[in-house]
């Protein structure tokens, strides 16, 4: 979903008078990532042009400036910081593609298919650089160590999962910890950095921080969820792709804890070369086993935290749209 | 050459009464490196114990803290930064593996080899982060801009070099310029980020800054050098690994320029299945059109710009070991 998509989606709920105005907030976000990286190298230019016009739903961004709005609210100092949670996002996302030989990404080609790993290494790490670069010029440093150590967590989820393929072991925790890592942890970063940033008093800040934590592991059950039961056009990319790379997430992992299930759904397993019969019958599984409505639960009851969280925060229209945020993810899904 | 041997060279020489003890320092960066490293990953810390284990030559952080005894020498603070630039380093090589494709580095296997693309991706990325949390530690947000320019100019640097292999343009201008981006800018970083830490003069910074710049380029038209005339013990990998992945160096574009010798050597440019025999006919032409002798040439004239540089520095220990060094350099050449 693009930013423009979300950005209408909001609007047309009519809720710009009554919110924040988030989609105006994204829009200020791309202006200012597109100005910070300009690089002097064509293809790199190319390659970061090509990753911003794919869109992307910006929401880490975004949960900072909302963050930032239960206190001092300063955009001069929470742009640039914006700006750079969602390019070191970015730069996970080009190396993920390389790990995953990912073709395709938000529905286009992926940097690594269309340039080749090389670029897509540097490209990455040149977004890093630049997102460090703007972290350091905005920020304390006990938020940068933070920061840091949100990225070093995404890059041990990364190998986590990574080492765990085609594996079988078949843990819910296990699963929960790694998208922790790899997904919740930079959700959580965002809101707490933005609001520690605009001295938000601590209460709020551990409150706004764990609204963000639930908000990443919602978010990243639902995007497992949408591999198996999506459309390809709003996904992006095929169907099932997780499944054939050897990640089992958790309708997988329900479908495996399931005694009725287990035995039919582990020929699936293990094997890197399955057919398209073997995937739907894959897809079959998961949904027969109830896989999909267990994990469908799971995510509802992070969001569920999340609303929990956003009550005792106070009544500021930032709020709000924190809470259509939520709504538009409990809709994604079905 | 390991920090070890290099340490036993300069040992052996006698420096030590003299000079600054760069192998105590050595050691001093080799420990607070492998202390700031540990990670939470199993394949991780394997990884990156590895890359440590291999050795290197630690040059870049021991100009950090060379450069600092121009100033204010604070090793608490010089330190952190001096490892931070060393891992920095070290995540590019970890990268540059990938895009190289490479089997061998500094006479071990590489992590892509060994762990595959997958974790040395990760592994790297971690390294970035590391070393930027490092660094956001030490030093002036005004030095941190600047080091982060320079790995930019690395990431640049990277692609242009990727970009033109296999290329038919053979410009000593273009090449000075990509080994200013890809290695030199780092050098340059160290010595004038060390020196402005230890609030050196403004004088005393900019020609430590070339210093370390023209080390640079020496450092790396030496290692392009080797590439073609090195032994493989020494050097780590194969002979002409450059040459068949395309990167054509300065003792390729020299002969390529040389009208008596451009057509013979045409032959085996733009190829990627040259036989064992064509690479030998390289190295031939490389040696009798005098491409190896202008390279090392120029290589010469760099090192004694950092002579004249050093010439106008105060004459304090710090300066005898980087003299040392450079002619540790020339004598690696032949």
């Amino acid at each position: 979903m693009s930013a423009d998509r979300l950005g209408g989606l909001l609007k047309n709920m009519g809720i710009w008078k009554k919110h924040v105005d988030v989609y105006e907030d994204i829009k200020k976000i791309d202006d200012y990532i597109r100005k910070s990286l300009k690089a002097n190298q064509r293809v790199l230019n190319d390659a970061v042009n090509e990753l911003l016009n794919a869109g992307g739903k910006r929401l880490r961004p975004a949960m900072v400036l909302l963050s930032g709005r239960f206190g001092k609210y300063n955009e001069e100092k929470l742009l640039p910081l914006a700006a750079a949670v969602e390019i070191m996002h970015m730069a996970t996302l080009v190396h993920d593609d390389i790990i995953d030989q990912a073709e395709m990404r938000r529905g286009r080609p992926t940097a690594r298919s269309r340039w080749g790993n090389e670029t897509a290494v540097f490209t990455g790490d040149f977004l890093f650089t630049k997102s460090f670069e703007l972290v350091t010029h905005s920020i304390s440093q006990r938020n940068m160590h933070y920061l840091s150590n949100a990225i070093k967590a995404i890059c041990e989820g990364e190998v986590d999962q990574f080492e765990s393929r085609f594996g079988n072991e078949f843990s819910i925790l296990r699963y929960l910890k790694r998208i922790g890592r790899k997904t919740a942890m930079l959700f959580a970063l965002s809101c707490q950095v933005g609001a520690a940033e605009s001295q938000c008093k601590s209460s709020t800040i551990r409150l706004l921080r764990k609204f963000g934590y639930d908000f990443g592991m919602a978010f990243q059950i639902t995007d497992d969820l949408l591999d198996f039961c999506g459309n390809v056009a709003e996904v992006g990319k095929p169907l099932c792709s997780d499944f054939l790379e050897g990640v089992y997430t958790l309708p997988v992992i329900y479908t495996m804890l399931n005694s009725q299930f287990k035995d039919r759904m582990a020929q699936y397993i293990g094997k890197d070369n399955l057919t398209e019969s073997d995937i739907e019958e894959v897809g079959r599984l998961v949904k027969e086993s109830g896989g999909l409505e267990k994990s469908n639960k799971m995510a509802l009851r992070y969001l569920e935290r999340c609303h929990e969280s956003l009550d005792k925060l106070p009544d500021i229209p930032a709020k709000g749209a924190m809470k259509e945020l939520v709504e538009e993810l409990i809709e994604r899904r079905y």
